[in-house]
């Protein structure tokens, strides 16, 4: 949903669509970098929770968890199918991305049910906070696709009410789980910094536009509007980030 | 599609619907079984490909068998949501099939993804023979749920094509897997016996209707003829099973 401020942004590329706006190589090159990272995203993001539904106490939770990851694929198919449709090789696409968003999985492999849960539900939240921030940047066909792949899978319900109650049951779980928590704002950030120091045509678009050059300061706002909104949902959740 | 012979089956229960069906509860407790098998089945199933999956040796693959996952989680979803809408309890008729089918995923664990691909397809393979047998003694409502979840994901032809190419490449790989694919059998049958022996009403209905009673020759004759059906399909594979 666009609010007013988003409205007003749609100038330029916001207000073109893809036929027109795919017409400036480098806007061209930073979509692609951009679904590419998504879908290697997504495709990751699948994985670890399969792989975390491992830790699922009950089978009503191991089916829950599976059905995220299987939400995950869902979004996954989509990326790579408009990757493919735009042309551009889906493999190859993703693949610059990859050894950020592994190393980043790598160092942050719950060790139990509840830090699986709540990286779950982190790990949803940023992804969509930076799926909002960069959809007004968008022309219109990709900011589309975005959106609806950002589409709530309704499962941020169930990991927040699940943490709640564990740390109702046991307050000591929730200083264990703030300093979880942390540890998974931190490696997301470092991990995003080194792709935005590698890719300059994605880093580009995310600081406002491709015509006005590399800006790391609008960068470092953008991370820094995205930590605060991970901070109050770590408050709200009984978690001091 | 029913062949001429189904069709001539269909009689008694299989002549029936749900509604009218579910009155005997030898029965009702059958399909609460078997549905509650075929769902474990499944998201077990889910769980063990997407592990398999890091073991791609490609982005691409690695995609190929996620969407399987992905597959086999959205029959899950289905076979669940059946057992809600008959009053029964998801996990509670998933309980007694988890053993048999954890045990066969443990003792069964691909070292490789040539054998994992191998292991998807005889399991995918094995698992439709077994839904077809079971469809025919159906009410007509559980036996179109059966039928629809049974729908060929189509990714049988990845595998046969991954494994084919494997082989021509290095025809010493044929030899490994065509063991690998008889312990699977092996294991799978092992596993299904005892499910067999544990589940009185599942058996007597797999048999040939519930008041017949139990007859373990008409079992060993369906496991015969899935058998048969896993040995002609390993040949074709360049599998001597």
């Amino acid at each position: 949903m666009d609010t007013p401020s988003d409205a007003s942004a749609h100038t330029g590329i916001a207000a073109q669509d893809w036929a027109e706006a795919c017409a400036t190589p480098q806007y061209r090159a930073a979509v692609v970098d951009l679904l590419g990272a998504l879908a290697y995203g997504e495709l990751a993001a699948f994985e670890r929770l399969a792989e975390d539904a491992k830790l699922a106490p009950t089978l009503a939770d191991k089916a829950e968890l599976a059905a995220m990851a299987s939400a995950e694929f869902g979004h996954f198919a989509q990326l790579r199918d408009r990757l493919a449709e735009i042309d551009a090789d889906p493999t190859e696409s993703m693949r610059p991305f990859a050894t950020a968003l592994d190393e980043f999985h790598r160092q942050t492999a719950p060790s139990d049910w509840l830090e699986g849960l709540v990286k779950a539900y982190v790990g949803d939240s940023i992804a969509s906070d930076f799926y909002r921030e960069v959809a007004a940047r968008l022309d219109s066909d990709t900011r589309s696709l975005v959106l609806r792949v950002l589409d709530d899978t309704g499962h941020a319900s169930f990991a927040v009410e699940k943490v709640r109650a564990a740390i109702e049951a046991d307050p000591r779980v929730g200083g264990r789980l703030a300093l979880w928590a942390r540890r998974l704002m931190g490696e997301a950030l470092s991990q995003a910094q080194r792709v935005v120091a590698e890719r300059d045509a994605l880093s580009n678009m995310l600081v406002g536009g491709v015509a006005e050059g590399f800006d790391l300061a609008e960068v470092g706002k953008m991370f820094s509007r995205i930590t605060e909104a991970h901070t109050k949902r770590m408050a709200a959740l009984g978690l001091a980030a």
